[in-house]
């Protein structure tokens, strides 16, 4: 062994042994250097042989820390069409409602761990900042604005979003831009505009639920694509759908996906882009974690790789600054004036004074800085669920290792029934997301989604022991 | 001639020949006493003989105004079943959106004298006290209330709602009560949750545009039922219309109907009440001008008489607080559930900081000093609107003299298009909103709505001038 492999392999038993704990820190490489007296240059291998190793990985402005699964103990869930015996598409009549309903009703109560949420915690966000910005817009926006700003949304909004947008290559001219109460606003709109009731359209499986309630609502017909956990939708079947089916729309999460936290590459996009050129597809891009990325960049919307104006582009606020506040957008592509006019005929406008408040907060109150902080809260969060996965949940599951979001997807054992492990979870005070709700046709009987956007305390270590206990609870039943 | 009748004759003369202008109050009865040297009793006899008369009214705190067509110039227009040849009523396609739409976008200039408008000048609304409201509630409310919030609403705001509704006799369990992004989303919902595809809905005729746009966004039919331009929907007609026709559900407003004025009468509500329980008859009542009626008392709601939990009570605070704030609500009666479904599924909540400073307001405000002032404002503006028709516009002409909102209905004489004198008015800067446009069917074509809810000033009273020239050129086409 060279001295680099030597020292490294000394970091890696200090892991191994559990002496330094997934999501701390290893020495800094000056550190390093000093106490160990060895070169900067042989500390610095070192490290990379663990980082490719997958045992500790880089993070900006904090040096080097140790990687939940450092020891490889959790793998991948299957590609979804894999695990669940998938032969061809077809149309599904969506009933999901009645479910999801009954899941979410049965989680409201605030004393309960909220592993089933679909939010983060409101702690993540700098409300009382928004708050100033709120007092502030309020005063210098002119009484006429509460009127007037209904018909197209507060300018300075809609100037910060375009500009926010553009950054990523995802450029349009201004008037396809039309702001939401929430991106479900935008979603529902959009499908509103480019289908009739009966039609089929092309989505995720898994997918969000509340887009299947859209649907359901909408009286369309789902066709659910399979989705690679970590590549996103296989465009091999959703290819072979749209020859096959009189597909008249297409819904996706191209990055960090509800519930998988699949991204699809930049090559990938392009291709699905082809696929919409080809078939003049309308499709809904459902953007809302975009911001939540924990690599170096923020990935490209499909829209940006989109050239004929097909992709209508949905995302909002409320997953990265302001739960509550309600406030999206839709960029529409060549169907913004339609879906302006559906929503002048059911909400008109979504509250101004949250427009104005956003607005000045995108513009003075520091959200690149709170951005930053909270994607490193959240990849923190992540390795510390991964790690009490690792600890309490039996060998034999699979869980997803998203580059963003705050969803874990976790494949459990075939036994496993995930509705009723929802059921005894929430009589012991935890909820979590069961399977079946992210499906049209109920699969996933056996998968659970977690949310790590809670600050890590003792109380959510200890559900997971206690979930640990009841999934192990299967095994003679 | 008694004293007091000989009194009244001055003050008549005075007012005739506009020594005394509509609008203006007349001396005291203590000034008029001290002055003339007669009794308080005379002075008091007089002024009831000139009320009587029509010339004069009482007005809280103010004493006694001249009322605008003291002289009984303007006649009220006909009962819309007279006006166009009504025979049966029968299911009508809505076809309306386009030119609505065409109608909207063209009077967006905010430099357009805004008759045409559909909301009151935020000039009239406590906009600062409202702000100062949402930056205390802001700082008071917990940080976890802008996720949980949404479920359910604002607490506060909820208990705001229920107790000032029970002030009118509407009482209902507060499980009903479903906050939404303004009034229109409310209307949506319930009219979504009552009806499908193809179903027929009985609708006022003329109504509200945005309702005829909600039928055809659902694809349902109306069956127009004609309304008297002081009493409401003609309920004979609307019986034989459900006796008749497979009618679903029925969309009205009791008081201050949008665009005529009208207000059911007590014993009119309890009939429709009755009718409603019979046919069983999912009724959505929209009610967003009662707190700006004139008189003494708010109206009651036609829900107050409702026994059979069918109607579905819809308001909000867009048009007599808070326009842009976008906060509605809906006591959904028997569909309280399925309308709160709905909403979960497209734009889940209305925004959480607005209904925070709507609640604290309505608490701490001073809402009903507001609403005093608001009301007295109105009533005054629609005097001089009613007196500068008077002086501009032709004889034939026929006008509502609503006792509540603001907007006066104008019945043309037959030869005046409304659509081209909208066109004509637009090239000359001002706005006023046609008659077509508030009919599936297009009737009232010479028939215009005027909205008297901006504060006067010349630029206004020169727009009468013109709108009157502008009328009158009709008359050689």
């Amino acid at each position: 062994m060279t001295l680099y492999e030597q020292f490294a392999e000394e970091i890696a038993e200090l892991i191994r042994t559990g002496t330094l704990q997934p999501g701390e820190k290893i020495p800094s490489v000056r550190v390093a250097s000093r106490t160990h007296k060895i070169s900067a240059a042989t500390v610095f291998q070192a490290y990379y042989l663990l980082e490719r190793r997958g045992l500790i990985e880089a993070r900006a402005r904090s040096g080097y820390l140790v990687r939940a699964n450092a020891n490889g103990m959790l793998s991948e869930p299957e590609h979804s069409s894999l695990a669940h015996r998938f032969k061809e598409t077809s149309a599904t009549e969506v009933d999901v409602s009645e479910l999801v309903f009954s899941v979410l009703d049965s989680i409201k109560d605030p004393t309960t761990i909220p592993l089933g949420s679909a939010f983060p915690s409101p702690a993540l966000f700098p409300l009382q900042r928004l708050s100033r910005s709120m007092t502030k817009s309020l005063r210098e926006m002119p009484a006429h604005a509460v009127v007037t700003d209904m018909t197209s949304g507060n300018a300075n909004l809609r100037r910060q979003i375009i500009l926010r947008a553009m950054a990523t290559g995802n450029k349009y001219p201004a008037d396809e831009l039309i702001i939401t109460s929430g991106a479900l606003e935008a979603l529902n709109l959009c499908l509103q505009t480019v289908t009739n009731p009966g039609d089929m359209v092309a989505i995720e499986s898994p997918a969000f639920y509340a887009s299947l309630q859209v649907l359901e609502r909408l009286k369309l017909k789902a066709v659910e694509i399979p989705v690679h956990p970590r590549d996103g939708i296989d465009l091999d079947i959703l290819a072979d759908s749209l020859a096959r089916l009189p597909i008249k729309a297409c819904w996706i999460m191209s990055s960090f996906q509800n519930p998988l936290g699949a991204s699809m590459s930049n090559e990938k996009k392009e291709k699905l882009c082809e696929l919409i050129a080809q078939y003049q597809l309308p499709t809904i891009e459902d953007d809302v974690y975009t911001e939540l990325y924990f690599g170096l960049h923020q990935p490209k919307p499909l829209k940006s790789f989109d050239q004929n104006n097909l992709v209508m582009y949905c995302s909002s606020f409320s997953k990265s600054l302001a739960p509550g506040y309600r406030v999206g957008w839709v960029a529409g592509g060549k169907f913004a004036e339609k879906i302006n006019r559906l929503q002048l005929m059911t909400t008109i406008s979504p509250s101004i004074p949250a427009q104005a408040a956003i607005a000045d907060y995108l513009q003075h109150g520091g959200y690149d800085r709170h951005l930053r902080k909270l994607r490193e809260t959240l990849e923190t969060q992540q390795q510390k669920m991964l790690l009490a996965i690792e600890r309490y949940f039996p060998t034999d599951i699979r869980v997803t290792q998203p580059k963003g979001g705050y969803f874990l997807w976790i494949e459990l054992p075939q036994r496993v029934d995930s509705l009723q492990l929802f059921k005894l979870a929430l009589a012991q005070g935890i909820s979590i997301a069961p399977g079946p709700i992210f499906s049209a046709s109920q699969n996933f009987k056996h998968c659970i989604r977690l949310n790590y956007g809670n600050l890590w305390d003792t109380k959510i270590e200890e559900a997971f022991k206690v979930l640990g206990k009841l999934i192990d609870s299967f095994k003679n039943t």
